[in-house]
């Protein structure tokens, strides 16, 4: 038997369940074949700690201001911002100022299977 | 010698060219080690002609509404729309109605050369 036809997939970030990964940080995910797009609201004061994953991760920012931490050098990002970080290099963020964040990460290849790998748990 | 330390790289769409690869049709491009993500903004009225590429495509919409067609079927996607089109199927795109469509297309694994391969140029 051949295989089946690839068919493309459409949907709404509205139709996509959200989790409270860490307290103030939101998030959903979805699945393609070669990476995973996760959305990010991220609530003023919140933080995500030090942590590593095998994927390579490129997170793009639609609003807000976000501060990521790797390898003790700050990245200061704002709406239009893009960082790309490496596979299994540890990073962490957090919000600054007073305005939510909304961003994307894409990891690529896909997720398989638990989602963070946490190596370090201080606020950075 | 062992391989450099792999490092995070920052930057902001503001810093990025931007080429018009079809009227109205306005591109940056940005590559990882994995990925290569694509920020586009449509005229109205623009039209992205049927063509495939091997890369996986996710498409994410931020404004605007536009509609794909892959394979006779049409999909209507507006902010917050996602698509995933597998590896080689055939797909192109226009802009409806009057705003301004701004998305990100991000192609999995990176883009290696000719950024498209158009195998039909009939409008969509």
């Amino acid at each position: 038997l051949s295989d089946p036809k690839p068919i493309a997939k459409s949907t709404n970030w509205s139709a996509v369940e959200t989790e409270e990964v860490l307290p103030g940080v939101h998030r959903q995910t979805m699945h393609a074949t070669n990476q995973s797009v996760v959305r990010y609201l991220y609530a003023p004061g919140s933080v995500f700690p030090i942590h590593a994953h095998p994927e390579e991760q490129v997170t793009l920012v639609l609003s807000g201001t976000i501060v990521f931490e790797i390898d003790g050098s700050e990245h200061r990002l704002t709406a239009g911002g893009v960082i790309a970080i490496p596979s299994n290099v540890p990073h962490g963020a957090r919000v600054e100022g007073t305005e939510a964040v909304e961003s994307f990460n894409i990891l690529s290849p896909r997720r398989a299977a638990d989602p963070v790998v946490a190596i370090e748990r201080r606020p950075v």
